[in-house]
């Protein structure tokens, strides 16, 4: 954060190419791939639009999964754009099967792409991108096309070794910093299909954001203290190592899962993300007061459910630079607020059961 | 700076709804209009962009004065969504008349904007909008459109005294935080014409952004931490009084335009920037030499010319938090390069002629 409040340097001068030049090297190393992965000033969303816009035509056909908020969104947006979208719906806290996927590319043989959200926010659920993806190309030359905006930093993803085409993420999840910025991962088949986009556009023309993405530039005056911040945070995810940020994740959300379950809560999730963990607010009691004596007694800041699971779930975040500590305060927070409310379970049974997963975690890495 | 390092607020928490409602109170005082304004997460480029596609429709008669780098893209951007484009030309230095833009609406009455850059970047060009806008109204129904992103903050603006129907502006500039923002300001005669338009748009659609605005929120995830930065920069503009800001720009743009003169260098602009000054490279002295000499032995950093301009001329800015002592130290620094350069001039000639304008205004407001 201090990073960015440093003087801003003009986005036309070598300092700011020379971090640029960093931050699209790293950014790399984030994705697994050797292909260009480009800077778009806009939050997530503005990223998947200039997916959209700059790789399909009007009438072409989309594939795109809805199990949430943002897969409804991926289904409204090319839509918008004239474009012809089959959507494969899934129950919210469901994963899309196979099946569903293999159907709809039987289907439809001429579609050019599907769109697969990796970290469902809204529900908290995980896609198995490497399964769907390696199906996808077997059986069909449609683009493979992720939102992996709450997913990249926090699930495993190997975009070249996977045979992704387009892979989407944003700054203020995985790389822990403030929003504004997107960032877009292109493979040689996905450049290929800008080609023949003849959708309108121009700010979200990644033609244009990759022919400046070559000079380590960017088309438009970019978020320049958002790019220092994102260089500093990448340098951390290089240190501390790809797979060990992914593990590291996965070790979390399992803690807290235990943790949760131990409490006598649901789990809402089937196919959990290790980005966000979605929990059933208990018989009884009401979202309201639990949120409040959670934010203003504890300092906890959570998310409630959307649309028909508004006021009936909650979400816990554990994306970026939380660690295990983190997770037993969460649970030591959970339990308060549920004494408070007076729900029964039994005091610290929360805790010890995070704190098993851990250190049976490490007794694992050490034996 | 620092108010942007601290915690990242949620944005769907009541502290971010708290912010930006004050945000969005003072963006009306910056506009000095009682209409919306709204906040899109991108450069200015996407500000104008969201402009374009959510108020006109493919094949609609836009006129756009292009008299450098913006104007053209304002040519270049509604042709890329299947606009009819009326191209006012004028030479780059210069500001447009008021017969070229009566005529351009004469042979076009059925166009439905004319665009206007109000400060003109690449040239230092200012457009007497106040002049421009009245004639528009009187003699056309076009919407009068302001690519304010240069000028807001630093030039007279009355957006509701002057009938303007749109401007946009940029976080970086006038409002001096980092760059990741656009604000868009709409007449009731622009959020009608949303209405009837059918570009194809989902992240730059106004409707949506107007309506989340109209609860104090945005419709995406917007860049929170500059939106904290925008907070603090509005207030210091309030402090100081929005007619004040514009007679300091006024003042110091013409203090340092005596002092550059002074010195026997020749100002390119006719119709001078209170943003931006650009300078003929004297005869007979090397623009890159003269850069480096300003840069690495005077600390001070500037702007070359573009395109034909390249390399013949520089651009001093001396946008938002500038003061007299910068313009007096940037004419020691610009006096000190070219003594390096064994240029010939009066040693102190520019810096007294700053100072006397300096002095005269002070005795003046004194009096």
């Amino acid at each position: 954060m201090l990073k960015m409040a440093e003087p801003i340097i003009h986005h036309r001068n070598p300092e700011f190419n020379e971090v640029f030049t960093r931050v699209n090297r790293n950014l790399k190393y984030l994705f697994q791939t050797t292909q260009p992965v480009v800077t778009l000033t806009s939050s997530g969303t503005g990223g998947v639009e200039a997916t959209f816009v700059s790789l399909f035509s009007p009438g072409d056909t989309i594939i795109s999964v809805n199990g949430g908020k943002f897969g409804e969104r991926w289904v409204k947006m090319p839509r918008a754009f004239g474009m012809n979208v089959v959507e494969i719906k899934t129950a919210w806290g469901k994963a899309p099967h196979a099946d569903q996927i293999l159907d709809a590319l039987r289907k439809n043989p001429q579609a050019k792409a599907v769109y697969l959200v990796h970290s469902e926010t809204s529900t908290g659920t995980a896609t198995d991108v490497k399964t769907m993806a390696g199906l996808i190309r077997d059986n069909s030359n449609a683009l493979i096309c992720v939102d992996g905006i709450t997913a990249v930093g926090a699930h495993e993803l190997r975009f070249d070794e996977w045979n992704i085409d387009v892979c989407v993420t944003g700054s203020q999840k995985g790389l822990m910093i403030p929003p504004g910025l997107a960032f877009v991962a292109l493979s040689r088949k996905a450049i290929e299909a800008m080609e023949k986009s003849t959708a309108p556009k121009f700010y979200f023309d990644l033609r244009k954001a990759l022919k400046s993405y070559e000079a380590n530039d960017t088309p438009f005056t970019p978020a320049v203290s958002l790019i220092v911040g994102v260089d500093a945070a990448l340098e951390m995810i290089r240190n501390e190592g790809i797979e060990n940020v992914w593990a590291r994740h996965e070790l979390l959300a399992s803690a807290l899962r235990a943790g949760i379950e131990a409490l006598g809560l649901r789990l809402f999730s089937d196919s959990p993300s290790f980005a966000v963990t979605p929990v059933w607010v208990p018989d009884g009691i009401a979202w309201k007061s639990f949120n409040k004596i959670l934010k203003i007694d504890n300092g906890i800041t959570i998310a409630g459910g959307q649309d028909d699971y508004k006021d009936r779930i909650f979400r816990v975040s554990h994306l970026g630079y939380y660690d295990e500590l983190d997770m037993l305060a969460f649970v030591g927070a959970l339990e308060r607020t549920l004494a408070a409310l007076n729900y029964s379970f039994e005091a610290g049974a929360g805790l010890a059961a995070t704190q098993n997963v851990f250190l049976s975690h490490r007794a694992n890495a050490m034996a």
